[in-house]
């Protein structure tokens, strides 16, 4: 038989969270809780006890109590306060003191002779004693001598029950033959601007006077613009120099005539590269004045990470061997055969050189970094090695946790989810094309009560430059309110590209295409910012409501209710803390009126039957006057097609007098 | 960066079967598959391959291809052949050739200039060619040679694409940057038995001549009888000296009066412990005819593991400290507060002198197993350490793989299911008391279609000398029969505690228990075994059609299906490799005839809608003609409760007459 002490009886597996056996850490926010689950028991019938262990990196390990729920399961629950990383185990141990206190009740209670038992209770309070000192110890010295003492057998019993001895001597168990999980979980803790924010996406060579290439300054001219809208991130598609070779033109047109302005995706010329601002953008001076301008609003600036090159890079001069070469000696371009890409050089991840390549191109988030960066939309992740991102994200992490990576791919589930695993803040999801109830349903249930929300963060996006869904294209501007409110109020954090969004631009380059006639990615637009029919004032009002709401700033407590109208969808959102409680009812047909009955889990959100409650509209500011769980709703969308409720509890006054709060 | 290359970018996660992340092995028998699924896939566009790897212990890894499913979704297969412990994972990796292949498919469709593809595609093919030797590598150079040479661009275009090239150029991929699957998987193999058996418990000192103390020899004078109702298991309760000190008297009375027999488990006197026989069961000799008689009757004696000592096991004297010693100085007997237990002393598993104390237990069954037992049904081993179990099976199978353990622990469901992880065959299982339609679906769907499978095989047992269930005490011999018939299908191992059961004995002590009235565990009994009603023919019956249907040997391929009554349950098992189909149809209501409709799920039997198909009653010998999923079906409980269908196919013949086979 091998040395090791065999004797550790109890068994501790099931935890949750857990990623892929611990093998990727889960997220949190500063100030959020970690709830742990786990099964935890022992042979036989004697009492168990549990610890729920967490530490900061570098500090030391903080104990708290794990309680039993049902069936051995057990939980405990710890804050992570500061950025950086958490870890957190379980301990379990037979419990001799509780399982003797447990088993003396009831012998008690059977009128037993406890006259041997009070003598192995003393035992092992004179056992806690030793592991004990000061006060403690004295008082459990104390009390083991007076349950073998001569006082009557009453009140020695009486002692062996008492709440405070139990209290005391739960505080010193023998844990020599304890088990740790044999993991130590990680947690990586975010800014809690990781998890709630509202971000609106421009392109800054729109904004100038009419005919001209807009700049950083010109952006900032419109700052307050932005600001009025109520958004927290300014995100920047790439600002730097545009290549030459194979410029494409509007439309994605082959050919560009001169004058174009190109894709800003296609990046590198002779002007430089990714640490390089496109010319016509302005200079360094002026990019850093747009930032600081925008932190004076409460905005922080968002720039795109595309590790793409056009043929003009210098990265294609200095580092060929950076890039896959093609039998003729050309460098590859990017392909999806038979389509052919010739304005993009994919980077090679397996080139040989790929030490000092992955080097380089963390450099470029670092180097954006020093420029006052710290949130970083990253263009088509999943076309670039996994490995790449858990290094990268991890090592920029290590330097400046307060980085927050969005990870911009559209593509398969799991390809999704492993990104999100390797350390992306935040992902881009499908809710783009979830549009009926049960794909909204059936989507945000997988993403807000499964194992994934504790590592992928949905951002959500009712449009991008790239696509403008059909929903929007065919439903007008009843589809963008309620396309705008269920990324408000579904996701802690969405986003919208503007102009275009608030403007109601939907029109398609051509029927079955989800891409923008006249599309932003290859032409310089003017916007009419004072249309009379813009969002502006309603998207106000939204991220008002968000900012107000505490329960808007997490998706954990989404929960769906039911309506007996397929076209009506309604979920809740609810703040523990503060008890505040968001309803969102909405109807998904741009066209129609819809009415139905809402069945609502009262318990969910916290009423009781048989109160009247108060629903407020925060966008349209109409109050209903509710009781118990069925209630009605009518939603025409041609005058606003969702109620964005806050539920309003009945108080009662000093001076008697009702009202809601 | 570190030196470790980090450019394996492809990912293995998802892997099913895998056990609590690999701390334990999963279960298969000899001549069984292991069906291996896993998420895999890259980042991008590039095809991927992977192939599961499998080794015997102490063996070479053997290759098998991975084929995708769907949405990255991959799938392998293994089968094991002897017995002992099996490794597999998977490896992975980024398939350049696959990937050029197969846009040189979309590039030559589209009609687009594939000279330089070519070269690129002569260029892998020439790495390939490094990677193969002999006739092969000649191969590959040729058609890389064919692929840049000076024939035609349409020649050299269909050589790129012909399936003979990609075979033979898929033998040799690179896989230097391939990714192996963190986790070397375990599986342990036993014989078939673990699988697949009927057992039958009896106590031998009820079968002597009326009046006196049954031997091992009556037994074996009587083995024609058990061996006749087709059982392949003869499972005695502990044959051990039993101990004097508070032995209990009939009914489990407090006190036994001279010449009570006692009970078989509470073991140990001055003749012996757990390596003795119980001097009226006769001497060992006597215990080795027995079994050699059993099996060249083809039966296998299993004997029962009860680690606990009465009072006058020479284990209290030799080695009072494993023991657990009270303050005055006596020995700790078994309490559950308040009752207590004076005639039976648990073992203290936590004992300082535990390495020679597991020794030793261990021992006792190497010494039985040296009198060819090889199967030991386990008493309670819930109130045993669980490291215990998982180090004395392990070591007891290094030496003795063909050895198999059934727990009989009825108590929380992860307490049960640990015990199956840490190594037992087989476990009894909470069958005894699932009665209802809608307990037996939840129950048996749980087993047999989620990863519980693949660690916990259950053994169903309808009655025990511990429980007669109160389904079998007020549904007399129609719910015995129902009982019998759901055991010995739904489960591939089942047990029956005889002749209690083939006489349908179903007398509690009182109301409201589940005890035998004047218990076999506390007395000896006479038994009829010329009984006129006895089940002896009908259980005999069942038993042939368990061995004469392939179907019935596993329960992996156990499926419900809907029946518009809820006393009606209906069932199938199939047997892929034979066709073998079984069709269980039950009345759970002992009292009364029900009718009802059947909804066959036709796929998971392997029948077309359109096609007639016989089902023949093995018990009952009818034949129905069926078409189609919907048919009906009656059962009058006084005739017989159930429907044990073998369903055959029709089969036209050369003279062109059809009939069912």
């Amino acid at each position: 038989m091998a040395a090791m002490d065999r004797r550790r009886r109890v068994i501790i597996e099931g935890v949750k969270p857990e990623i892929d056996c611990g093998r990727f850490p889960i997220k949190r926010t500063t100030g959020e809780s970690v709830r742990v689950e786990a099964d935890i028991f022992a042979d036989g019938h004697d009492a168990v006890s549990a610890v729920l262990l967490h530490k900061r990196e570098g500090g030391d390990w903080v104990e708290s109590p794990m309680m039993p729920l049902v069936n051995d399961r057990w939980e405990g629950e710890f804050t992570v306060q500061q950025m950086g990383r958490y870890f957190y185990t379980i301990e379990g141990w037979v419990d001799s003191f509780k399982t003797w206190r447990r088993d003396m009740v009831k012998r008690v209670q059977a009128g037993q002779d406890v006259t041997v038992d009070l003598l192995t209770g003393a035992k092992l309070l004179d056992e806690c004693t030793g592991r004990a000192t000061g006060d403690p110890a004295a008082q459990l010295a104390q009390w083991a001598g007076e349950l073998r003492g001569d006082g009557s057998l009453e009140s020695r019993s009486e002692l062996s029950l008492r709440e405070d001895v139990a209290a005391v001597a739960s505080l010193y168990p023998d844990r020599r033959l304890a088990t740790r999980y044999a993991k130590e979980l990680v947690v990586v803790v975010d800014r809690p601007k990781a998890r709630f924010g509202a971000w609106y996406e421009l392109f800054p060579r729109s904004w100038g006077e009419p005919g001209k290439h807009g700049t950083f300054r010109d952006v900032a001219a419109h700052l307050d613009y932005v600001a009025s809208m109520g958004f927290d991130v300014l995100y920047l598609p790439p600002i730097h120099p545009i290549g030459d070779a194979f410029r494409k033109g509007p439309n994605n047109s082959v050919t560009a005539n001169p004058g174009d302005a190109g894709s800003p995706w296609a990046i590198g010329s002779e002007e430089g590269g990714h640490k390089s601002i496109h010319p016509q953008l302005g200079t360094m001076e002026d990019f850093e004045y747009l930032v600081s301008e925008a932190n004076r609003r409460g905005m922080e600036v968002a720039l795109d990470i595309a590790y793409q090159c056009s043929p003009d890079h210098p990265y294609v001069k200095e580092h060929p061997d950076w890039f896959r070469r093609r039998p003729d000696g050309s460098i590859q371009y990017a392909e999806n055969p038979p389509k052919k890409y010739q304005d993009i050089y994919p980077i090679e991840f397996e080139s040989e050189d790929w030490r000092a390549l992955w080097d380089e191109l963390k450099s470029v988030m670092t180097f954006w970094i020093g420029k006052r960066i710290h949130i970083f939309r990253v263009d088509n992740p999943h076309t670039k090695a996994f490995p790449f991102w858990e290094w990268a994200i991890g090592e920029i992490k290590k330097d400046y946790p307060d980085t927050i990576f969005l990870a911009e791919a559209f593509t398969r589930p799991k390809v999704m989810y492993q990104l999100a695993k390797a350390g992306f803040s935040q992902s881009y999801t499908y809710f783009t094309w979830r549009n009926t109830k049960e794909e909204i349903v059936e989507y945000f249930t997988t993403l807000t009560t499964t194992g994934v929300r504790d590592f992928l963060r949905p951002n959500l996006w009712p449009n991008t430059p790239d696509i403008l869904p059909e929903y929007l294209q065919f439903g007008g501007r009843p589809a963008f309110i309620t396309r705008l409110v269920l990324a408000a109020t579904l996701g802690a954090s969405y986003g919208i590209y503007g102009p275009a969004f608030e403007l109601s631009d939907n029109t398609p380059r051509q029927p079955g295409s989800e891409e923008y006639l006249n599309s932003e990615k290859y032409e310089i637009k003017q916007w009419n910012l004072q249309d009379p029919w813009s969002l502006h004032d309603l998207i106000a009002r939204v991220n008002a409501a968000r900012r107000e709401n505490p329960a808007l700033h997490s998706d954990r407590s989404l929960r769906f209710h039911p309506v007996d109208n397929e076209k009506l969808i309604c979920y809740s959102k609810t703040d523990q803390e503060s008890g505040n409680v968001i309803l969102v009812v909405a109807n998904l047909d741009p066209n129609y009126t819809h009415a139905g009955w809402l069945q609502l889990d009262l318990k969910a959100i916290g009423l009781d039957a048989d109160h009247p409650f108060q629903v407020h509209d925060l966008l349209g500011d109409s109050r209903h006057l509710w009781t118990g769980s069925r209630n009605y709703v009518q939603l025409d969308p041609k005058l606003l097609p969702v109620h964005l409720f806050r539920l309003r509890r009945k108080v009662r006054t000093e001076r008697d007098f009702d009202y809601f709060l």
